[in-house]
């Protein structure tokens, strides 16, 4: 899956990704109104409210993007009616060979990890008959429990042909409060970026390793350093445009080749037109509005990065 | 609800908590046929088989236990089937005043741990009217992302009185991988210990804080140093039985109160029925078997502990 990942955004010329993380502020009152007028103000409407709203992003800009990256919580936080709606989407986007990086950040003892990898990105048995209950390409991994956590996801992804991202260093402002610590001269951080080198290396694809690695567009100082410790590395990198990373920082994140990197947007993208610059879209047309906010994203990184 | 959970565990004399964490191998044969032939062999009838199974065991050990710890790997490892017998389980063991602690593991940056603690333990909005999607008492909370991933889930429990249990040392083999990696001459497990110590001191039940820590029952000098740095924090201790820790390792984990600790086990409870010790129970008096092994473990704990 990392080669068609590698190819994917090649082809496209867009190493970027769309966060589909849906907050129902963010849906427009239309849609909102008609799930709520089919199914009441309940679970279920906003489960369907923010199906409809991630359809039409996907529509108007899957011929632009090579992966989608839904964040679990947002559909979550409505219960089994949003993640009814998390597994649309994921089927969704695969049908329209979009691939799907799965924003879980599980991770567990042993046998526990092995359920979530089952679950996400692998099969589970019951009975004499197999299935592969949600079915992202990907899903993002946390490394705190160390290689027991991580290493049912690698077996799983061997096996059946997908990857994971590991977080090294996430991209929000107290990250370093356990990240950033020393050890034996070495922030956590690198140490973490070295295991999943190691991983990596040890589960290649063709150029890069089905074990990617998460680390946030906010600090490029540490990107710069992890991009050196993870050669082989995939790096998805949240944290550009509305959490305040910016395309020049960005270059330290990619190898020489123009690959290694894939850009993470999420509320820049899909809530587009609540910007003043997608202003003139209006509200109906946020769709629209997202597919512009793609383009100028992918026009921004390449011409910024490379 | 820490407050509820230390009565309960004074009330029955248990400082125990049973892990339902329902592999379907664990399952017997003649509930899992039971729910194939209504369901098929479908994740429908996995959810069925497993929530069958929880039933008769929260059925025969609800009058000694103060608390189930139910983990959600082990459901969503079904996709939203099994979602949908996690949340039955959550509902019916409440229903019995039983306290549940979500073992969900979640964290992430601020907007997105907030989402997950709206749907855990605590309420989202949706046009005019609330719900609590999940609603279990207490989660688990992964610190890796810092205070930023931590502090959503407490503003929640705050506000909805309800507790959480972040990661400090895990039971696995390799936590020690980056948990045990000494930063100024302290391990980071320590570190983190003192990080929740602090959180807890600004959220207080009456005797103990509602912001709990995870510390494994396989590393007992680990929870004596703990145990000191946390004194007001309830420990919940995962790895007794089946992962190899044992009673006369728990003393560390108690305060001088008795009180201070909740030791969880598993496989130990629920597959009881598969441990040469209760086979004359038989598979038909799975339950049973279950309700025995408490019983064993509560009189273990407190004879070897206090």
């Amino acid at each position: 899956m990392i080669n068609k990942l590698v190819e994917k955004i090649k082809k496209l010329n867009a190493p970027i990704v769309v966060g589909l993380d849906p907050m129902l502020s963010y849906v427009p009152e239309h849609i909102q109104k008609a799930a709520y007028e089919q199914f009441g103000e309940t679970l279920e409407g906003a489960g369907e409210a923010i199906w409809q709203f991630n359809k039409a992003i996907v529509d108007a800009t899957c011929d632009l993007i090579p992966a989608v990256k839904p964040q679990i919580a947002m559909y979550e936080q409505f219960g089994i009616e949003g993640l009814k709606a998390f597994k649309k989407t994921v089927d969704y986007c695969k049908s329209k060979d979009i691939i799907v990086i799965g924003d879980i950040k599980r991770g567990d003892i042993g046998s526990t990890s092995t359920a979530y990898a089952a679950g996400h990105v692998g099969r589970v048995q019951v009975g004499s008959k197999s299935y592969a209950p949600f079915d992202e390409d990907f899903v993002t991994v946390n490394p705190y429990l160390g290689t027991d956590g991580v290493k049912p996801f690698i077996d799983v992804c061997r096996e059946e042909n997908k990857g994971i991202f590991v977080l090294v260093k996430t991209s929000n402002k107290s990250s370093g409060e356990f990240q950033d610590r020393l050890i034996d001269g070495k922030p956590l951080y690198e140490i973490v970026g070295e295991q999943v080198a190691k991983w990596g290396e040890e589960h290649m694809g063709e150029s890069y390793s089905y074990v990617g690695a998460v680390v946030g567009a906010t600090y490029p100082e540490m990107g710069k350093i992890l991009r050196r410790i993870m050669p082989k590395t995939y790096i998805l990198v949240p944290g550009y445009g509305a959490q305040g990373g910016k395309a020049s920082d960005l270059k330290p994140y990619f190898n020489e080749d123009g690959l290694g990197a894939i850009v993470n947007s999420s509320r820049g993208i899909i809530a587009a037109y609540r910007q003043e610059k997608y202003a003139e879209f209006g509200e109906k047309n946020f769709a629209e509005a997202s597919r512009q906010a793609v383009i100028d994203m992918i026009d921004d990184i390449t011409s910024n990065v490379f």
